[in-house]
């Protein structure tokens, strides 16, 4: 038992990232039934939707499991109600301030966790009472902090800073990668990447065979005037580059990238003209999976490298 | 002993960086003489700046250091005479092909290592016979890859790519992250940031007192058409960030720089309007020590780190 598996009752302190258009009941309830905790990705999703979700991974899983709400997003006071009323125990918020919703949240016994990217942000969630953070470090795909600091440095910075449980996001998929992690502070990890191109996940196939092939230097942070997000380098990636750079305004960059972009990209499958949301750890596996091959890939690696390190480096 | 102390013959696997304007011979032994590997940083010297320096750490250490040579360097071809006229037994190459002079070094008896930034660049230093490789990561100080790729994934990319000594930069700065290094499958860490605030570092106080003042965000990678390059945000890098915004060529960009900017801002303390090169890690210490303290502390940390993390974490 660590601060994570007690706090989420879970066996391993490994979060399923909740990510648009990928992290449905489906995979949430095959990560939690594995041992970690599945996260339903709310931010791509309308009310209906989310609570025909819920109840599917309900009926999917008896373990727990958990829902993002990006709170910046136009249904997020409504997702928040709908939380509560199908009795979610767990809820991960981000993209907005976590001073909002924290305290009802808990009022109605659910645990809170809010991710940060910076240390100062990590500070404001712990003196609210947020639960747990995740630090999520420039490597992560999707959307970004501002500041690009990266999980190296984020991970012992936000430890420094805070004493509540923390997880660690952003270049993590092995179990060598959260042994590393944990080295450095976190008491979790969250992991996207490495689930968006799970068999259970519902991104599309084309952008599942993108994702494995994707090599380092294949994905960039961009739009930063807009929000940074990071992406892999497709024909619509070069075209917001070169808009940028020709010096576009906020509404032309806004204009381009439009609504439908992600759904296009990593639910409909057009690798060209979508936008595909991946972090640069994609770099560094090649399949496509079963999340709970995942889940004890990542566990298996971990005790090894565990064993390993135990002994002696040198002198 | 592992792959690199017995490689470079030393105490522990704890390179100091040769950087400009930061790293002369009073650094170098002092970090040698730790038990470290001290380089100095010949990208600021001239022919006869940089013999001198290679005399003094001869005469103030009889333990083994080394030089960094940047390639592309306008004086490279004339170091490469120098660093084997003066028979330094230890060449750090950056910044260039490695395979112009790895073998004519090692024909003198030097061990070669090289800087990269991905992993195609490490498959190239290993096929051409560099003895080990030093892949530096997105948060590293100074000129960066283009790539972006973190320390986090980078390593363990690397690893799976090479199987030279290899040894891990950008974002160590403390025994924890020397430990989280070697468990993505580094053999050693190279430290720079830290080594920068040193007392024994020839940047000028300003700098330091700047470097120790940092945290997270107040660094970042601009001038990316010139060449990636990682500043503190200071006047400086805002004239040049709005330069950019404002589509400057590449010649007008070259020409802020200019050739001066690095040496006012670390060696002449100008810190407004001076380009001053730190890595992100700056965020993670707050004092101005010996080098020797530095390489002690780290050593400690590390093997504090080292027994807690063999416990065991979870189940």
């Amino acid at each position: 038992m660590n601060k994570i598996t007690s706090l989420f009752n879970i066996q391993y302190p490994i979060i399923q990232a909740g990510m648009i258009w990928c992290s449905g009941w489906k995979l949430a309830a095959a990560v939690s039934n594995a041992g970690g905790l599945g996260l339903i990705g709310s931010g791509s999703m309308n009310p209906e939707i989310l609570t025909t979700h819920i109840r599917k991974c309900k009926d999917a899983t008896s373990k727990p499991f958990g829902v993002n709400i990006p709170l910046m997003f136009p249904f997020a006071d409504e997702f928040i109600r709908i939380v509560v009323d199908e009795n979610v125990k767990i809820v991960f918020t981000s993209a907005g301030n976590p001073a909002k919703w924290t305290n009802y949240l808990k009022e109605k016994g659910i645990v809170v966790v809010h991710v940060v990217a910076n240390a100062k942000s990590a500070k404001k969630c712990e003196e609210v009472g947020v639960d747990a953070i995740v630090a999520e470090g420039f490597e992560a795909g999707g959307h970004n902090g501002k500041e690009e600091t990266t999980t190296m440095v984020l991970i012992p910075l936000v430890r420094k800073t805070v004493s509540i449980p923390l997880i660690a996001a952003g270049g993590i998929a092995t179990g060598k990668g959260m042994l590393a992690a944990m080295t450095l502070g976190a008491d979790g990890v969250q992991i996207g990447s490495r689930f968006v191109a799970s068999v259970e996940s519902s991104a599309h196939q084309n952008f599942k065979n993108k994702i494995i092939e994707t090599k380092d230097g294949d994905t960039f942070l961009t739009l930063k005037r807009i929000g940074p997000v990071r992406l892999i380098k497709n024909k619509f990636f070069f075209e917001t580059e070169q808009k940028q750079n020709e010096g576009a305004s906020i509404e032309e960059l806004s204009e381009l990238l439009g609504r439908g972009r992600a759904k296009k990209g990593m639910f409909d499958g057009n690798s060209e003209d979508g936008e595909l949301e991946i972090g640069q750890v994609a770099a560094l596996f090649n399949e496509i999976e079963p999340a709970a091959n995942i889940v004890r890939e990542i566990v298996e690696e971990f005790e090894q490298a565990h064993k390993e390190i135990s002994k002696p480096f040198f002198k």
